[in-house]
């Protein structure tokens, strides 16, 4: 395949579990898609994966710009991680490090970001200059896009919206706090609700009990979105529930941001559009002063899984100059 | 008084019960405030007693620049007021009809984004570029400072905090829906915890009942706060129980938009020191991720009533060219 520098940038994304890259060209469509898993807990050999998937892709242009995105909170500047809860990063210059192994300079940013952004340059969010990007997955990843821009905040973590605290003295959340959106609108929340609901030995948790064996740990948020979609009630139920949370955490994020168009991206957004439906539906319902103003749209992503990479590349063709 | 075209501005703000209007000087500084209670419900007769208050302020020079600040929802532009809890304007084009009224252009904002101006330029967020503004009143008003501009959403309404839900199925809200932050932290919501209390006929209520002459009606959250500055432990439990609810929405509000800075300001929050402290310290142990990211600061607001009529004045300047 041959490919022209001013065309193409690289994207990467380092998940919990694998670490994705690809070429992607300047209208977010990508190739040359390559995989690693994730070595946890391992910053080190994780850079270095990192170094070794860029070196393939940049066969043929050792110029193309790099862009990493990875969970976590950088720096308003995209220099230094302060806190990534996959790979022990604490308060370490990442970007440099990563410069120095790659031989070039790298954008690094905030995964959630990176998706926001490819969603807001080629996908659902084309056209609006101010946008909210929530990705559910595990957890809620969350961007703004106020102006045509990524907004980071004063130091670098603006959009944590997951963490905003929804019930008070409610489920303890992986942050130390209580109450947090994402217990309550997640892939986490969902298995969890699942696997509650197993435990309960209700009658109407027949079918989910009978696809774990009766081992509620053996729920997942993807088992209860696919029961769902498969027609079972109890699932179905489970979604709607989540649904309802997810609408009412909107309203609160367009009460204080009034964007424009709010995407559901991430893996748990994707697969459910009954989900997307209800949060919808449950949004309308509780935006304070509807009737007195324009709500904002509800949108499901359109790029999937590549979303951080396409947006990752992105960012580091702009950051080169490339447009 | 000798005044200067280039150094001064007319700032008006309409309140639930009086219009203030003064000269407003480019630092900040006011001279010849002038009142008039508002007619309320009227909008017309609230547009002539504007225009009759800006032209005794004009005298000497009638070019000076007015900035008009409102409760309600303008449109991005300042054009249009949406929705005015006070007066009923409902999708009403109030800047041109004003300034046909007054005879030049009208700088017309919503209250709460005037009063964070002001902070912004002369007050507690000076030198910030990214600023919360909260104003504790009856409710709870907010203005967001972003990258040094007023952060106006796609619609004109961001920064409506008082909305967001806090305690799901919580305590009606005037906007009709439950649980909003400002029934938890407002004027308003000190004032009905109050005479809650006073109706509980609880021994811990003694002084605050003695105030009333057992009258719950008669409990305001302003009795509340002197009671509990004059040394009530009663009042001051309140006060307390109500920091707490503040400082957990400011955390909400941190982990959306991670500002600098946190301004209180409103009457509630110029009257109560108590409150403000408990806030802060509440918000420092709620805020997620704390340990592994800057704290924004939270001040108490400098400007006190006149905020929102200084920084209407302020934006008055600046739209018509001045610093």
């Amino acid at each position: 395949m041959i490919v022209q520098s001013a065309e193409h940038s690289i994207g990467v994304d380092i998940g919990g579990t694998k670490i994705m890259a690809a070429l992607v060209d300047a209208e977010g469509r990508i190739s040359d898609r390559v995989y690693r898993p994730t070595p946890r807990q391992d910053p080190v050999a994780t850079e270095r994966a990192i170094a070794q998937m860029v070196a393939q892709l940049s066969e043929g242009d050792p110029r193309r710009p790099v862009g990493v995105g990875a969970a976590g909170w950088m720096d308003r500047d995209g220099c230094t991680v302060l806190f990534s809860p996959h790979l022990s990063w604490r308060n370490e210059p990442v970007r440099d490090r990563l410069a120095a192994q790659i031989g070039r300079p790298v954008t690094l940013v905030n995964d959630a970001d990176a998706a926001g952004w490819a969603e807001y340059r080629f996908g659902s969010g084309r056209g609006e200059s101010d946008m909210v990007c929530l990705t559910l997955g595990t957890g809620i990843g969350g961007a703004v896009i106020l102006g045509g821009q990524i907004y980071r905040g004063k130091s670098g973590i603006a959009g944590e919206f997951g963490h905003q605290c929804i019930v008070p003295g409610g489920h303890r959340c992986a942050c130390g706090n209580r109450g947090c959106w994402e217990q309550y609108a997640s892939g986490n929340a969902l298995g969890r609700e699942g696997a509650e609901l197993v435990r309960s030995n209700s009658p109407v948790a027949h079918r989910l009990r009978q696809a774990v064996g009766d081992d509620p740990q053996r729920v997942t948020g993807a088992l209860v979105t696919e029961l769902a979609a498969a027609g079972d009630p109890a699932c179905q139920d489970l979604i709607t529930d989540m649904g309802q949370w997810l609408g009412l955490g909107i309203s609160n994020l367009v009460s204080v941001l009034d964007p424009g168009t709010v995407v559901i991206g991430g893996g748990l957004g994707s697969a459910s559009e009954a989900l997307v439906a209800t949060a919808e539906e449950s949004y309308r319902r509780t935006l304070s002063g509807r009737g007195y103003r324009p709500f904002a749209a509800v949108q499901r992503a359109q790029l999937g899984a590549a979303a951080g990479l396409i947006g990752a590349a992105d960012l580091a063709r702009r950051n080169t100059g490339g447009q």
